[in-house]
């Protein structure tokens, strides 16, 4: 195949990471070495900013290793990030023929966009828009999302560092909430609407001293309240200090999820539902009646750089090169994924899948992954997840904080 | 003066802290220099333990360089703790006479306590006791609290870990909640409920790059919700992200805690209270009616050793050990501090305080180091707060989690 020349243009879409900017950072290394690519552009916030042509030239900024390197430390999206979705091209024409004017405008023949989801439903429809139009154009999603639930990829990219960020956390804690002899129990809420795969990370705590949560509830199980109360029962007979790991998106056999079981009046009639470890905090206290505390891990676990897993971020680096190689060799409406090799020891390769394979599907921790109780995780599921969470990613750091970098306006 | 020989002990007491076991190791490091001292025991769970004569054999245990450093990265008590405070001898003669039997059937004649206020309650009582009945007794305190609102002591062992934690953290947040283009709050909750100087080093999350909290609410300030929304307006006309930190103890003036003017209840009748973040997001969510999330940092805050400063471990270690010395040298009732050195570039040593000048009072942060509008911290609030945060202290990692000791029963 001939060598397709022109610029290129990369995006963020969805909801930051620790990764997100390594992958951008791969896609720059990638492009950087790719002769048939002149430019990379970065758009703002997405498909947002490319429709209003908010595009900063990424090839003469990163013009240094250090930027570069500082950009793979660097948490959430860089470029800034949006959560629109591309209509279909038949109802909202005018749309698609903006984006049109803006790649022949900047003469843009890759497109790549990294995104969960939502991002790679943007991917396919511009890349058969293009093709329907005759205007040569390769698009490729590369995946990231800190829920790891996307399809076809063995994990995504992001999903490492927050599970490290939530075992070591978890581990501290864990150390924190045995220091008095009074029974008392920690519930810690983690991220994960859908799928339990962050919060089974908890698990990862045990690694070393082999004192982990004494109870893990993923949201692919239905929640019972009655049997909750009595695991933390027999918990609080074994030590006084309990942990329970909990999804944010537990929900009762009836489909509700916990966290609404439960709202917060304050004094000036406002009202909001108060979330998963809120409402089981109440729920142990008035049912048990010990000392209880819940802890939302929040947006912490999905920023927490300094944190970093070094095999999280060494992949999303990769992964982003092999986005920029994919097309090259002439892919498109695809997204680029990352493949677990057979063997004793722990290694990935990259590869890509057809996007219509992906888009709509949830990757949800699979049932053998988690006990028969429905409330713990098994050595399978561990053994999976501990390779994603080794190795550091040393910050750079500046009067006791991180660097970060900011790509300027 | 002679020395005075024979054996120690040790004991940890009150809150959990990334640095308590920094001094703990710098109290092993200490006697195990000390001719005087045979063995150093350490009293499981503070006073209450000593008093079950459950003493463990430190000196045994920490027989190498390697699980003395370990012990300084691991968080909490490793001895753990306990909340007891000794009531008057006057009234509780036999806890006394026990104390006073076990001291003399250990030969024990230092006494070592690490703990906040009401620690330093019980190094005073009981110094003063061993010298009313003619036990020679050195009875030292070292502090220890992440609120660093002890008096005397320039600082408290603790404190700079969790600031730098805080500092972090926020910093990794403004990244995160920068990514979109729409208006919206961010609340993040700070540990603090008499003194701000936790919520005040959020505001070093703008070193290097100057990008820090829009707003920044002490518990030293009368909070008032009417200019609080005020200030969320401003700040959002001048951009759509807006991160506010706010100490969890900020009160109206009328003295009720903000955190206590909303409730929540859940389906099964429970109530608790809410938290200042979570009435802060229902308030700016009912007036402005933006995104609005609340952030509490919680547990974490005070026991993330993995983002220990280097300046906070190394001087709790040394504060331990000068506190050994103290003793040694015939100090008794008094509680080791930090003190500042005069000069352009920080430094710090070491002295002693009568305890009667620390047991009751409350260092909040001055006025001075708060702005006029009572909104933000001031320059010199910051070059007070910014060495405490500097330096790492490098985890040693083991599967991608960092080694914590456990010290055996």
């Amino acid at each position: 195949m001939k060598p397709l020349y022109g610029n290129a243009v990369v995006g963020q879409s969805g909801g930051p990471t620790a990764a997100i900017n390594a992958t951008l950072a791969g896609v720059v290394r990638g492009c950087a070495e790719a002769d048939c690519i002149k430019t990379l552009y970065g758009m703002r916030n997405g498909i947002e900013g490319f429709l209003k042509e908010d595009l900063t030239d990424l090839s003469a900024f990163f013009d240094t290793e250090e930027k570069i390197s500082l950009l793979e430390r660097t948490p959430a999206a860089a470029l800034g990030s949006c959560r629109r979705r591309l209509k279909d091209h038949t109802t909202d024409k005018e749309t698609y023929e903006r984006i049109l004017e803006i790649l022949k405008k900047y003469d843009i023949r890759y497109f790549f966009y990294i995104g969960g989801n939502d991002s790679m439903d943007t991917v396919l429809k511009l890349s058969n828009y293009a093709k329907d139009n005759n205007y040569e154009l390769r698009v490729v999603g590369i995946p990231k999302t800190v829920d790891n639930d996307l399809m076809v990829t063995d994990h995504t990219p992001g999903f490492g560092s927050a599970a490290k960020y939530i075992a070591v956390s978890v581990k501290e804690m864990l150390r924190d909430v045995a220091v008095y002899e009074i029974p008392a129990v920690t519930i810690v809420e983690i991220m994960g609407r859908d799928a339990g795969w962050l919060t089974a990370a908890s698990a990862l705590s045990s690694v070393g001293d082999g004192i982990g949560p004494d109870l893990i509830y993923l949201p692919e199980v239905d929640f019972d309240m009655d049997a909750f109360i009595a695991d933390v029962r027999s918990a609080l007979s074994r030590h006084p200090a309990v942990l329970v790991s909990v999804s944010e998106g537990i929900r009762t056999s009836d489909g509700e999820y916990v966290g609404a079981k439960g709202s917060a009046t304050d004094a000036f009639g406002h009202k909001q539902l108060s979330g998963a470890g809120k409402v089981l905090e109440g729920f142990v206290k008035g049912e048990i009646g010990c000392k209880v505390r819940s802890v939302e891990l929040n947006l912490p676990q999905r920023c927490a750089a300094h944190l970093a897993s070094l095999t999280d971020i060494s992949e999303s680096v990769s992964v982003g090169k092999h986005g920029v190689m994919a097309a090259i060799s002439g892919e498109s409406g695809v997204m680029a994924t990352i493949l677990r090799c057979e063997g004793e020891n722990y290694s990935a390769t990259y590869g890509t899948a057809d996007i219509a394979s992906i888009a709509n599907g949830v990757r949800s921790v699979p049932r053998d992954y988690i006990n028969e109780a429905g409330n713990y995780v098994t050595e399978e599921c561990r053994a999976y997840l501990l390779p994603l969470i080794e190795g550091e990613v040393a910050p750079v750091f500046e009067q006791g904080v991180p660097k970060h970098i900011i790509i300027p306006r």
